[in-house]
């Protein structure tokens, strides 16, 4: 292609705005849209045209990428009443960078389908920080060509861009990495409570720890903030709450048992019901001390 | 000290040769037993006496190395009837590297300090690679003063050589270490089995988790074995039964709630009862298979 594709992105939240900003820097021509118009601003100055309505950035892009909070928010700034789907023409792609329910994809990709545009699910992981440095983690579903297609902008956000399968496969694939990073984290803070019941020095421990088989991101990252009770949020408890739901609406639907994953599920309705939810997950511990009657500080 | 220690080794399985073998290696005059004696062998080939009890090599040694599989099997060797108790003299020193009750650890210690004697709790993790290798991590519990004094011994066998604190306590931290392995690794399968039972292709999902906040010692050491199926041990699923049963016992005594840990302890009772006790931990995706009709293969 000798042009770049015209690019719409509709949301712009934390991530989204600097996921749309890496994309204007890499020099595609950009539409967005916010429900909140203000968050538009800095991108407008920077370059970026606004639309009024997901419609409207329908109607100016070739590719329209949405990075929303759930399900039912994809569905409407994507079917609902000024959808996306009122704009595309015939060879539009839809990229859903959100992570929501596989289900809810195959829904829209179908709906989106009948009008002739294509669609890939590519929810990222890797944080606020692995957006502004254009460093995410893109799990990407739908057809290959298509992927193929649209690598040049997937690259100007991400680094480590993985090609899932069928529509819905970067969304499986998303809700495996939470299932692994939420039962990870369980299973550090777990460590960490029976430790500190135990009257033991925390500070030893992590390193010893630190230095095999217990090894994870999770441990480095969290486990370390754990002990110095720095619940700073690099993710929330409220998203990880969400896609905790999701996974277990998927199992559900699937018939799959997740006898681990359900039960640190119940344990973020705990985190929420204490008004945890803007914390980072590392505030699981939380619950772990509520329970025990000990803090796991180092 | 001019002169080397007199070493004592009780316990000549896969891990206790190699260290043996390692402390013999280092300079260090060794005695060893084993209750199948023709384990010795090869030590004693290599310039290591021979004793016939527990009590002989605490008679030959000042400091005592004990390495069995259980709590029973260590208040066997150092309290039973030809034990190291009736052996040691006063300013012996016995290190207990077995991995056992932090409670029964205590017990001995204070049976030990009646005879003069002192006690180290050193249990270590890195498995029988890092036995003979001489890498291992060793969490050490006891009197600091005793804990520097042995450390030549120490590096004779480990890398990561950890004080945790007073008698007991490298004991908790190996408990801990086993909560955050075992939790982690369910993890890990968990978000397998959810992949697998969506039909998904699990090699992409492998490449797009281990990039990130997902990214674990056991995801790359035994995810990527479980997709391979291969279930050879690297730790066997009968050793961390039993160290679950440690933590279980010692949560229960301490009144700690471990809801994960828990949990996980009951599927490690599936795994012994369905006679895979000698596989790789990696083997507990079988129970969440069994539980799913599907196979979380790569």
């Amino acid at each position: 292609m000798p042009n770049k594709k015209r690019v719409g992105f509709i949301g712009l939240g934390i991530m989204g705005k600097a996921m749309a900003g890496n994309i204007l820097k890499a020099g595609f021509p950009l539409t967005v849209y916010n429900r909140t118009q203000s968050k538009s601003a800095e991108l407008k100055a920077d370059g970026a045209k606004t639309a009024v309505s997901p419609e409207g950035v329908a109607q100016d892009s070739d590719v329209i990428i949405t990075m929303v909070s759930d399900s039912p928010d994809v569905e409407d700034v994507i079917l609902g009443p000024a959808g996306v789907a009122n704009g595309v023409r015939k060879g539009s792609i839809v990229i859903d960078m959100s992570s929501i329910s596989p289900q809810v994809t195959q829904n829209i990709t179908k709906a989106l389908g009948e009008k002739g545009a294509d669609m890939l699910d590519a929810p990222v992981s890797g944080g606020s920080w692995g957006a502004v440095q254009g460093t995410l983690s893109i799990m990407v579903g739908g057809d290959k060509d298509i992927f193929d297609h649209c690598m040049p902008i997937f690259q100007a956000m991400g680094e480590n861009i993985i090609y899932c399968g069928k529509n819905g496969m970067g969304q499986v694939t998303k809700l495996v990495n939470q299932i692994i990073v939420g039962g990870t984290l369980a299973a550090v803070c777990e460590g960490l409570i029976f430790g500190a019941k135990a009257g033991i020095d925390l500070n030893p421990v992590f390193e010893a720890v630190g230095g095999g088989a217990a090894n994870s991101w999770q441990l480095q990252n969290l486990g370390s903030r754990v002990l110095k009770r720095d619940f700073d949020p690099g993710f929330m408890v409220k998203l990880m709450h969400k896609d905790l739901r999701l996974i277990s609406e998927a199992g559900r639907e699937m018939q799959q048992p997740l006898p681990i994953t359900n039960l640190i599920h119940q344990f973020y309705h705990v985190l929420q019901n204490d008004g945890l939810g803007n914390e980072g997950t590392q505030a699981y511990i939380k619950v772990l001390e509520k329970l025990s009657g000990v803090e796991a500080k180092g």
